[in-house]
């Protein structure tokens, strides 16, 4: 049986206005069969490389043949171009400004076209609002059958924009990393720019952020004292650190951008708690 | 092929609490084919101007024989009406306290049929949740495929409820409007009450609210050096008020009701930004 | 005609991250045709007891065969068990934290199974997001028709975790009721501890929170002036505070824990509002 076609649309137009409203109204017009989830429409406003990390770690969970649909555009209204993606067992319609990064860095055999037809544009397309009048209409129209070729000329993904997903370097006697926090969630958790892969299986790593102490990597919450700062492999697969039924952000004074540090230790170190 | 009829829900109820979660479960229960899709819940709380200018901006972008269920409601349990209305090609359920004004200005041959038959509402009808007991299963009823009249008698769309959605007054001078701040977005952008049509193309105007320095009007945020102003014609086709990178209604300190005004000014007046 | 499935999500989870988008791609991953229901996803952080209440007065607001999918969980990653049930017309997926309490008192035969079977988890289950890696699973396979027999061992439901949901005490003199306000709605309206089938028809009693006067019960908003606090039968079926046209909770200073009191009085108090 032919499943109906899946859009996933994530923005930084919050859920106070009608915008993502309007967005799914406009999808229902063009392409009623389609279902639509929000990924998350609470982006910070215009923070590309967090919308680009929040796509990076959920493609992997939705099926195959998703449209995504990522509007986080500071450039809207300007030369910036709109494109569309073909990219492994997706697509993706964005604007050109590196929240892509990470489906690029994925598939680097991705095809590419800017979306440029008008004939799958809204009519009296503005220039503030493209998730309405220009993401959404090519995510129901690509989702209607229309093939990605007829949105627009090719353009080589090598030729897109990309962005700095986020920073390690190695510490200065090489026993680690220095990192920074690149998000924080609804719980406080302070996700770090450590991937846990490179830390190896954390024995022995200790985690330093603030003026907290250094922490040692455990496997889950109820490791720690409620109360207490810990560091764990998180849902994302980085690093994160969180207070046990606490808010880790708020009471440590911590988050996004700030740096991160890991360190190989002796698993007899003192400090350690 | 038969499409699944289109629910479309405005209300201020937010989404903290189960309210609309469980709308959405009263309207299953009732017409489970029905899609629902979420204009905005997070209208002021009782604001019905607001939900009003909301609605207006939106009905446009929608499917043609979508079910708008708007629930803003400070009258709620007392004799204030509730109605349905068959308007253009769509159906509105709301309480008739002029919330659906702008439907009625769009499509002055509208019907309307007070909802009154017992049968269309959850038995042991609540005082204080009609968007649960009435117009959810309102929606869901006529969705389902009961004809408005079977809800209860036919009203004058004359004799119901209207608001005054903004209010426009002419300059002293004769040259341009004293209006006012209508809404602000997500994004701490400035809705004016003008249309963008009463500007002419927007040639020689500037719009002055607050301390800010009079604005020129143009057409994109990219126009304006970052943490500058700027007015523009919004995607709901009113002007704006905008900052560019930044937040028009904090770093303004203006909000919902304040002046503004648009003045006719000279191309070559040197006091613009 | 074969209805699709239909899954009800309830977490604390928030809607700022992708936490609950994702959630939604691993169920459309596994069962397609699955419709969901957002109950709501602001829950407290950790606040079981919340849950429940919620949980409690939205089931029967839903239609036969709803998968509810529980989420507030603050023993995830440790020996806590993961439970699936079938209760009443309905099924439900939880941990084992006394969220469920509700269900299983209106339920006293419902049957419960330990949800291990890795088969219907994802692979690479983290430690800390359940949500996606087991319920959301969980709940899609059901959906999707596997018998809840499949998913693990059976537990006796006296076995498992309840909670006290609210506590009511007899006053001292006999004529009335010590509660706590329960929950606060987001237009501040403070819901209590008392059913209202506990107050008879309310004639007579008063209700005492805060520094506010005893306020007598009234049917609906419209009974009191603006500004002014009344109690009423909510849409809950609890007893609730309320100040028309305003915030109680912040305006009175009161909020979830605080305590309550409901006392018979005289018609003719004239202490009363």
């Amino acid at each position: 049986m032919l499943q109906p076609p899946l859009i996933a649309l994530m923005t930084d137009f919050g859920l106070e206005d009608a915008f993502v409203g309007v967005m799914k109204g406009v999808i229902a017009t063009i392409c009623r069969e389609a279902r639509v989830i929000d990924l998350t429409h609470a982006i910070s406003a215009q923070n590309v490389r967090q919308a680009a990390f929040h796509l990076d770690r959920s493609i992997g969970y939705f099926p195959a043949e998703t449209i995504f649909v990522c509007v986080v555009d500071p450039g809207v209204g300007t030369a910036r171009r709109a494109i569309g993606v073909q990219a492994g067992p997706h697509r993706f319609v964005a604007p050109d400004n590196g929240l892509l990064t990470p489906v690029f860095e994925r598939w680097p055999d991705a095809r590419c076209h800017e979306l440029t037809n008008a004939a799958y544009q809204l009519p009296n397309k503005s220039a503030t609002f493209h998730g309405r009048d220009l993401f959404s209409p090519a995510a129901a129209h690509l989702a209607a059958g229309v093939p990605l070729e007829a949105f627009g000329p090719s353009i080589d993904v090598a030729e897109c924009q990309r962005i700095e997903l986020w920073q390690n370097r190695p510490l200065e006697d090489g026993k680690g990393w220095q990192g920074e926090i690149i998000a924080t969630d609804h719980f406080g958790n302070l996700i770090t720019s450590f991937e846990a892969g490179m830390i190896a299986d954390g024995e022995g790593w200790q985690v330093s952020v603030g003026n907290a102490e250094p922490l040692r990597i455990v496997r889950t919450y109820g490791e720690a004292e409620p109360g207490h700062p810990l560091a764990y492999t998180g849902s994302s697969g980085m690093i994160e650190i969180a207070i046990r039924n606490g808010n880790a952000s708020a009471e440590l004074g911590v988050g996004e951008g700030d740096a991160v540090e890991a360190r190989e230790g002796s698993k007899t170190d003192k400090n350690l708690n």
